[in-house]
């Protein structure tokens, strides 16, 4: 048989086909994706599962004229393949290479940047509105959104508003009752229960409850079935919703049997779905030191708890659920709940770790201000993929942190510099601190191998001097204190450098940073956070406040966005690899 | 009859009457606060409107053993009242007096501090699961939240949870139909269909299909209904749902027909209910200014469209959905929604203006970053009440915003000194920008009589120099100015200070900055935000960056979270009011 795929650039020549072939082409793009990813990684599960959706959509709808928001964006790999990226696909997610996630600037076709959840029906809304008041009557607005997204609360916000719009939006609920760990909630339960009860669905609706003209749920890998219901739904106006039952992995059997694993599962062999291991790492992630040093405290102190928004598996906080069912909490996608019910424990005398990755607090800025900073409650921030985080790119880069935390007053604010440092902060946090701390790490692994040393406390508010020197004194905070390390490994006379590791932000060790200025003649501060307002400012006001007057350098992330790439990639372009510091610090020689 | 209230000092007191004599309490709490309201100001309608669910929640439960939790607080006074602090209740809101919402600190009978909205269920969910870890099995844990409130997604996020949960959690949805205007949403509308259709209550029932054991709607001003389904609910395990039906303003005429006037009526008569006129200002206040100025603006860019999340009336959107309702959404207390619906708008062309309380901009930080600043969409976000706002105190200063918005790129952040620059401002911003921007004004009145001049473009990034001096530069950002100038007024020594209005924390004027550092040795900054990351330190990189080594002061928010007073008091307690910035400009002479 010809091979359908071969021949598509964009949706035009899609709609060329026959509806009958259809079902082909979609065996074809599920190949694609299949070898692709298979060599190059990638999100894979969610695409797989939506392959028939996003060529019904293409097909009967015109976009880009039609406007199509993927919500977070995992599932769009079949929507890049048949809007004019299929050539450079194997680019996905490399360094100068098609981002991860629908953007902007990438396509037409992308209607709207995504990577943080549930901000599709939002956004949809918005241009839906919009056509309206540009008399586009004509156009249709699509969302697509899973099941673990739309129980987030912003989704909940901008329902509540469509559903006393006139505006002509359609949302394809996309129910495969996961999102990257299985869905939670009420709402999951309450659908599982639609899924198999038809009388549910028909009378004691939800989303009917909330207005919209609601469909389903049908079979979202029956092209034919789908392709009816789209075409009705485009003649119905107003405010419309389709539920559809996806299964995540579709068409890769490990895939579909294992599909938190395959949610990103690495290389794999694209015939038996086998995945290929990677020479074993003999480090450990910064996540697993989270995760078990957590079990090893919590089996000490029954006032532990551990809270994750939807990231068991990725904060491995798994490992204290395993252990302790009871005492850890899985609240889905709902950052602003997390904190605010980690708030509500600590009112109570538990110790709650809140594990959030850092681009994702900010979806609970204000709680962490009024909920926590404000009442003085000692909740423990365990912030996951702080700095840079590699190929997930722009949206998920976790860089703003220093600076929005700092500004909180009463927080305490720690990076590690290390596998033990962050061991032993979780340890000294655990005892009853006053505050609440955010203790902010990066995406995977150390450079330490025996890092399950015995707990030591770390004083807070005490950084400490890991080399002396007699000229510069070099500032770090975090695990890019390593690249320094490596970088005066190099330079050519490294007598004239020091190098501290502050290790707090907040409070910043005043006593120490007397004795650096005083016997230093020029400062340089190191951080993989933003520059304004970050860790180097705090550094600054420092020394403002205390007339010191010393020429101070800020290395950080710049003010723009940074895009997908390794890390190293990525640190070398903005000049904080170890390469790039050592050519800098011989400049001061 | 014998006065009852008057033997009431807490809850203990108030368990030892009859509950037939609870209905005189109810009426002569209400007295009570109309009494007190009418001459010391404060927020009225929302307490009138629960009396009878206060009184029955402290004759029933064992507070403050039970633990009680009231959604943003405007509804506590009549819980201050009956919780030991009657005594001082004419001191609400005042410099030193008590809060305006329940506080921790002021009280065990405020299980959580609250101030922003729908924070309620999960504060209470944590503390319930907390009492199920601890094995207090018998401890109730209640949540009264109101209907404009739970509409938002926070609320929903805790839903989600708690009916999921084995927590033993009463919420009680406190449904009078408005928040400080009217409610709005699909929500809204289902809960008005199921005040009067008892099926729909029964079948279609959002709140059990989220798995709550639900009751009502009942009447909340028939205390002996409301006593008898408490104390049943008191029996029944697990997350349960009370739904009453309350009248904002209950008990006073004028409050209960003008109920959004009456959220916070000033001064009134307490007999006849009529308000007492202010003397009129001179001065317009900058929501006028902006509220005016945007129907101006809206008359001839139809691309223009106003959001605001429930801040109808506060933010004066009222003047352009009075004129444009079409253009003009009230999208409810949903802040994340309404920064992602703004930027779903701005991409098909759109021009809006998204005004959001600086406070409650915190809860749109992601969405801010994430789908307006990485996509570089030009919203225009007008930040109402930033600074320091007086009375409402911690909660709800909006002192932060300069921190966490300068660390984002592509955001353009400008504060107007008086009110001609934020007009100028809005009509520049509409013009086609090609950056989004943040426009950061404070509550209440300016100081100029015509304003209403005919607009001028203001050049981005272009501070300006207000008084030349040749020794010391003083740069302020924002209405802050004001102080300076009136403090210059009275200055020992005028002619050793300039005074430059920077206006953009971002950009800043580079060149300006150039020509300030070069004709002066000393810099002080001035700002209504907080020192740590604000404007001041943006000065301070900017200083460093370019090798200066001038002394720099930082004056602003200090890093303590600043209770409530008179805007003129907090600023005197850390020293920016004009007198003390007389006083410090002196000390340099």
């Amino acid at each position: 048989m010809k091979n359908l795929l071969n021949n598509i650039s964009n949706p035009e020549d899609l709609r060329k086909l026959n509806s009958e072939q259809l079902p082909q082409l979609a065996k074809e793009l599920r190949a694609f994706i299949i070898d692709i990813v298979a060599t190059k990684e990638g999100h894979l599960g969610a695409s797989l599962g939506v392959v028939e959706l996003t060529i019904a959509l293409h097909y009967l709808f015109d976009t880009p004229n039609d406007l199509l928001v993927w919500d977070v964006g995992h599932q769009a790999y079949g929507h890049k393949i048949l809007t004019g990226r299929k050539e450079i696909f194997h680019t996905n997610r490399q360094f100068g290479g098609i981002a991860g996630f629908p953007t902007r600037k990438e396509s037409e076709f992308d209607a709207f940047g995504v990577g943080h959840s549930s901000t599709s029906i939002s956004a949809t809304l918005g241009m839906a509105i919009a056509s309206n008041l540009k008399g586009e009557t004509k156009k249709h607005h699509i969302a697509v959104i899973g099941d673990a997204s739309i129980a987030s609360g912003m989704a909940f916000e901008a329902l509540n508003h469509a559903g006393v719009s006139n505006a002509n939006l359609l949302i394809i609920l996309n129910d495969n009752a996961i999102g990257i760990d299985p869905s939670v909630g009420a709402l999951k339960e309450y659908l599982t229960k639609v899924k198999t009860d038809r009388k549910l669905a028909a009378q004691n609706n939800i989303i009917k409850a909330l207005n919209f003209d609601y469909s389903g749920p049908i079979d979202g890998h029956n092209l034919p079935k789908i392709l009816l219901e789209l075409e009705r739904l485009k003649s119905v106006k107003g405010p419309k919703f389709l539920h559809i039952i996806t299964t995540k992995g579709k068409g890769l059997q490990q895939a579909e049997e294992d599909q938190v694993t395959y949610h990103a599962p690495g290389k794999f062999d694209k015939i038996s779905g086998e995945r290929i291991k990677k020479d074993v790492s003999l480090y450990t992630k910064y996540q697993d030191v989270f995760g078990k040093t957590l079990v090893e405290l919590a089996e000490k102190n029954d006032k532990i708890v551990g809270i994750t928004p939807a990231m068991l598996t990725g904060s491995s906080l798994k490992f204290m659920i395993e252990k302790f069912p009871n005492r850890t909490f899985d609240v889905g996608i709902a950052e602003q709940h997390a904190v605010t019910l980690a708030a509500g424990m600590a009112t109570q005398g538990l110790i709650p770790f809140c594990n959030i990755y850092s681009t994702f607090l900010q979806r609970a800025y204000d709680q962490v201000i009024h909920d926590v900073a404000l009442q003085n409650l000692p909740v423990i921030f365990c912030l996951d993929r702080a700095g840079l985080v590699g190929e997930d790119g722009a949206t998920h880069h976790g860089v703003f942190d220093l600076a929005y935390l700092r500004c909180i007053p009463n927080l305490i604010v720690f990076a590690p510099r290390n596998e033990i440092e962050l061991r032993n902060i979780l340890f000294t946090a655990q005892k009853g601190l006053e505050n609440p701390i955010a203790i902010r790490y990066p995406r995977g692994t150390g450079k330490l191998l025996n890092w399950q040393k015995s707990f030591e406390d770390i004083e807070i508010g005490k950084g400490i001097c890991l080399q002396k020197g007699n000229k510069i004194a070099i500032l770090t905070i975090g695990t890019i204190s390593e690249n320094i390390t490596e970088a005066l490994e190099l330079v050519s006379e490294i007598s004239i450098f020091s190098h501290y590791d502050m290790r707090f932000v907040k409070p910043l060790d005043k006593d120490l940073l007397e004795e650096i200025f005083a016997n230093h003649s020029s400062i340089i501060t190191v951080e993989d956070g933003t520059i304004k307002g970050g860790f180097g400012s705090s550094i600054l006001e420092f020394a403002s406040e205390n007339n010191y007057l010393h020429k101070i350098k800020m290395l950080g992330i710049p003010d723009y966005f940074i895009e997908h790439g390794t890390v190293t990639q990525l640190q070398h372009t903005i000049g904080i690899d170890p390469k790039s510091l050592t050519n800098l610090l011989n400049s001061y020689s």
